[in-house]
């Protein structure tokens, strides 16, 4: 049989009132602390966290979904997020859509059944409206990388036209004025951002983007590679290139592998995020990393200031961070 | 103010025994069926689950616990596992301990107040213990990839042993005699298991394994790095190197390139893991790969199966897969 908190009082000969007190965070006398954590040790009791769920409304669950674990992007922005959370006594629980809006909806679903306190997304398509159901309920949303029509929540972002405009400029800089862009999925957000800061880069050294010169991949590895070959097959006359996600980089890497381009003396590169990936490749690639720990880091904050708040807001805020770059031999 | 299955009982007309059987699918007559579904659309109802598990004494949550959600690995049998038990109704909380066994038991402590009906886990260590609170409780424990003594539980493994030892046996075979190991951290099952097969290898050519070639990292890219740099100043008569794990091979290639090694002329090299990353390498490495979706499916099958079973289990079974070898440019 499990200890009760009624177990509790008569051990330690205090009210429940006290005890619960201590249980829930409350202002306890030393003496009378010291008394119930011996007890507790001694009768094995357990927080029965469900229980105290009901009681408050809180379940302490922040709920998180997002299109792809395998993802290195996510994985690392989740690894820390987690932490943060649990940290301050929060669990999470994590959804994997395998980038299928389907699905995303049916976690909110899901998530909403599961009574959690918050949600952070990184939505798969640009339509959020399903979200509503939880802000209309008074729980935060945090959206991470995405904008989203309609909705009513915090982002976190990063400056994805400034940082494609850069790696481009590196580009021309270099000499180059035949450039090619693999691009993301023409419906995410963070696609059309970088797709933007391409073209913006070539306009402003007075060259007018062509569509012959962009593929559109989908962020996967085989997205990558299938956009690579087509690019070259296509543009015999492209002499550099920017690959605007991590697995695409690695699925274009492949690809040139494949085809037996020599980089940088046939082709010039700039890829996306993996500093690791970047070091060993062979040349050494340059590539633009995004701030994983802090994107992380200000998710979390903004999650946990929202919870504290408890719908009481004074309006949204959107972060935006910088980019870096990473300077290989591929350019 | 959201319905109550009292409003639904109101709305059909039915008693509360019958709407009650048909939340927790029981039978229902027809016509019954469908009354609900309709008041339940209606009203906008919501099961919630929390309350829920709370008289049923089951929340529907199985916790999971890995070393690191960063690596690989971890990511992709976590991924599909995630996606079986959402697909059965079962949400997951994730706790990622990185590697540390401190952590860990407080993950354990963490899921335990939660009330998880059953765990999951990839231990960092090797002790067990404070599993056994779990078994105890009657909650089924499943683990993965680990051996653990004095813990009563299921398990799915690779065969590790028989990996490394058909990898170097292919170093043997292209006429190598001094061969060098990249193994893991000693107190890490899979690592003494892989570590062991090496030996076995050289034992069966006639080859007395030396200290010299073995240099034991720890899962990690910057392990692998330097473990790789470790073994090529102290053995200048290494002809072939067999690495253990995905993070490392990363690491041992990246210190490789730095270096300015030439594989396989100067070097010939078996990684693991990751059929990408040895493909976007240059030459295209070879490989152990191991069976993460099959994996996954049989860590959520055992623990689908414990949880209906509910205590009366038959024995605890140790499932154990065979991995594969994909054939590269680098030996």
């Amino acid at each position: 049989m499990a200890a009760t908190i009624k177990d509790i009082a008569k051990k330690t000969g205090l009210g429940l009132a006290t005890i619960s007190s201590y249980l829930n965070g409350g202002n306890v006398r030393e003496k009378n602390r010291i008394k119930i954590e011996e007890a507790i040790e001694e009768l094995h009791f357990e927080v029965n966290e469900v229980a105290r769920g009901l009681k408050t409304n809180k379940t302490k669950i922040i709920g998180i979904i997002i299109p792809e674990l395998n993802n290195i992007f996510c994985a690392e922005i989740i690894t820390e997020v987690e932490d943060q959370l649990r940290s301050q006594g929060y669990a999470t629980m994590i959804c994997d859509c395998r980038t299928d809006e389907r699905r995303e909806e049916e976690a909110v679903e899901f998530l909403l059944h599961r009574r959690v306190d918050g949600l952070i997304i990184m939505p798969s398509g640009r339509q959020g409206k399903y979200l509503n159901r939880f802000t209309k309920a008074g729980k935060p949303v945090v959206v991470i990388d995405r904008k989203l029509d309609g909705v009513d929540c915090d982002s976190v972002l990063v400056d994805n036209e400034g940082a494609a405009r850069d790696a481009v400029g590196r580009l021309l800089k270099a000499g180059h004025r035949k450039i090619g862009m693999i691009a993301g999925p023409k419906d995410i957000y963070t696609a059309q951002e970088r797709y933007r800061g391409y073209c913006l880069a070539l306009k402003e050294a007075g060259i007018e983007p062509e569509a012959r010169f962009a593929a559109w991949g989908d962020y996967t590895i085989e997205g990558g590679a299938s956009a690579m070959k087509e690019l070259v097959t296509r543009n015999s006359d492209m002499t550099a290139i920017f690959v605007s996600n991590y697995e695409m980089t690695m699925g274009a890497i492949i690809e040139i592998n494949e085809l037996g381009i020599r980089i940088p003396d046939e082709l010039s590169f700039i890829g996306f995020d993996n500093v690791e990936f970047a070091k060993a490749s062979i040349p050494k690639l340059s590539i633009v990393t995004q701030p994983t720990e802090e994107i992380a880091r200000h998710v979390a904050a903004l999650m946990l200031k929202r919870l504290e708040e408890s719908g009481d807001t004074d309006g949204h805020q959107a972060v935006k961070l910088k980019t870096s770059f990473v300077e290989g031999k591929s350019v």
